[in-house]
């Protein structure tokens, strides 16, 4: 007798190209990258990136939601969502990727790369400053996966470090502080602003020109740095640029943007004090993530839990 | 009974200005700026940095030469540099100072910084290939005091990590090669190499084309990086541009040069894959360290051993 078949899983993705993903699923279930009928029993589980409200309704027989990437602000853009229990993308080869971005970019910010660069363009032999690491305060908004393993790689370098979260929840080193009550004393304690919130209801646009101007004015950089990894929507252009106009901000990284990729009439793109990546400060390993998504998919079938889920209220 | 007086201290920097120095020196002792006799019998130490030769002959009851920073090749320079102990600069701030600088520059190349300030002018929203650290080897020249500290704070990112030293001293986590016999090996194995050695008669000139050509071709960055922070002179600023040119090498950042402040006539300036910092990776911070001196100079006066001492034949 044949073992009976695996649930098939729909793979559907939107910015980056599917094929790797598909090979790497395909090694444990049939894959499919497109529903052939409005009712699809055969479809037991689905693989989603940044796709269009309704993609997955009218599947009976739907086990659980994988997102394709970190973050699931894109799934709870569906209003048809079905309720069934969301597994979101913890892998540490992402964690580990973006904790060095964010040190990357604090110690170029840190270690006065933009001033440096900016000798170096007229041939200038000057030293400025430059504070140890124990007198800079890093913030980081958003204390989970990504942002305590980002404050462990900071500590280890010397950096003192303030955590913002929902519950407060302390960390080995740092100095936590919680939800709407603790946000204005995190960010008079902090000179470089690092956001790895995930996008919610309640921290959407969350970095605008009033939470800037709360970060430490007396800076032993000269001025508040941010760095945004989290998400675009978190922030509010316009804001940063007349932050940094109006010298609330020195300068900024931003991984990510309202719109992306972001448009070429940006004044980010240009700004002599802002440094763009094109969110790519930790992307998702299919190598990696294809395996634990397929054990969880096993797993689930067997009837144990599965890990890493969404919490719906909170949205993240 | 008055105490006796303690021996004076001859202060003698160049390139700096040493009112600091002075002022952190004095609270514990009587100190000059300049040498009032031929023969000085009052002065018992010397706090030197950058100085002329024959500065410190003349002075019979010195009893030891404290390096006014990090490196001691400027001591030996003077022919008739007097038989007494040598101290160097070990500080833990300057350590922690020099690891920030190494892991800001391997990051900057590890994370493609010249390639994403390249496409930000030209308003290119494009994510290259980005290989995580842990496929990537940093080889650092010199597994002393600094070598061995940056090497700690790459092996916390991820990164793999080599080491050459004369000795070939194992160090926690470090594949150690050791002399001569050992650097090709070194090299074969490495991607992004650090130089972190002291200026002697045996290295100097040691960072040719030849040696440049010897690191890894199969990169996963795409071409090897060289990262001097220990002195210029152990360079070949012309064959560094020549690797540039013809591929050897991908990218350099150079803190030291082989003439200091670097000439505006270098190409090293305007190379675009050449960053330029004017020796400030890890600058000697007076307050720190000369309170240490102090309490050394007291210790040897009660007959207790120095600290950090120079072995005169090696040279560093
Ligand atoms: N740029 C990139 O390439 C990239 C890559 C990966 C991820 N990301 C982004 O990074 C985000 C974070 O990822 P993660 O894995 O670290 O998420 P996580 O483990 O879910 O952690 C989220 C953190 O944010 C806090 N938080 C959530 N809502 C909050 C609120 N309203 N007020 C205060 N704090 C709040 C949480 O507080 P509690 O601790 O109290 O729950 C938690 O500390 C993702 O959602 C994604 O948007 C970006
Ligand atoms: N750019 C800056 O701002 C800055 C600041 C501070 C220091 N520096 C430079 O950094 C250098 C290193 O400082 P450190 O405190 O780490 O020195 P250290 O503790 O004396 O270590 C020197 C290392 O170099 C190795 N070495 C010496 N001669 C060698 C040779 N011929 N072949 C192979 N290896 C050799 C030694 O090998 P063993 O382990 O076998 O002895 C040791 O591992 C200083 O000399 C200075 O020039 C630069």
């Amino acid at each position: 007798m044949q073992a009976p078949a695996k649930g098939r899983v729909l793979l559907s993705v939107a910015g980056f190209d599917p094929q790797h993903w598909r090979d790497m699923l395909s090694a444990g279930r049939e894959v499919v990258l497109e529903r052939e009928r409005p009712v699809d029993s055969s479809i037991h589980y689905a693989v989603v990136w940044n796709r269009h409200p309704g993609l997955l309704s009218g599947l009976p027989n739907l086990k659980a939601i994988f997102s394709g990437g970190a973050g699931v602000d894109h799934l709870f853009a569906d209003p048809e969502l079905p309720d069934v229990p969301i597994v979101r993308v913890v892998a540490d080869n992402l964690t580990q990727h973006m904790s060095e971005y964010v040190v990357w970019r604090v110690l170029d910010h840190h270690r006065q790369g933009f001033l440096y660069r900016a000798q170096q363009r007229r041939k200038a032999w000057i030293e400025p400053p430059q504070p140890p690491a124990d007198r800079v305060s890093v913030g980081i908004m958003g204390l989970g996966e990504l942002g305590r393993a980002a404050a462990r790689a900071l500590l280890a370098l010397g950096f003192r470090v303030n955590g913002w979260s929902r519950s407060g929840t302390p960390a080995d080193g740092v100095t936590a502080y919680g939800g709407g009550e603790g946000l204005d004393a995190f960010l008079a304690a902090t000179d470089i602003l690092v956001v790895l919130l995930p996008l919610t209801p309640a921290t959407k646009g969350i970095i605008d020109h009033a939470l800037l101007s709360k970060l430490r004015r007396d800076n032993p950089l000269g001025g508040a740095v941010l760095i945004n990894a989290g998400r675009g929507l978190l922030h509010n252009g316009a804001d940063i640029l007349r932050a940094l106009d109006d010298g609330v901000l020195k300068e900024a990284s931003l991984d990510v943007f309202e719109t992306e990729p972001l448009p070429e009439t940006s004044r980010l793109w240009t700004h002599e004090r802002v440094f763009v990546t094109p969110h790519a400060a930790a992307a998702s390993d299919p190598v990696h993530l294809a395996k634990s998504m397929l054990e969880q998919m096993d797993a689930r079938d067997r009837g144990e839990p599965l890990r890493n889920l969404v919490d719906r209220k909170a949205g993240y």
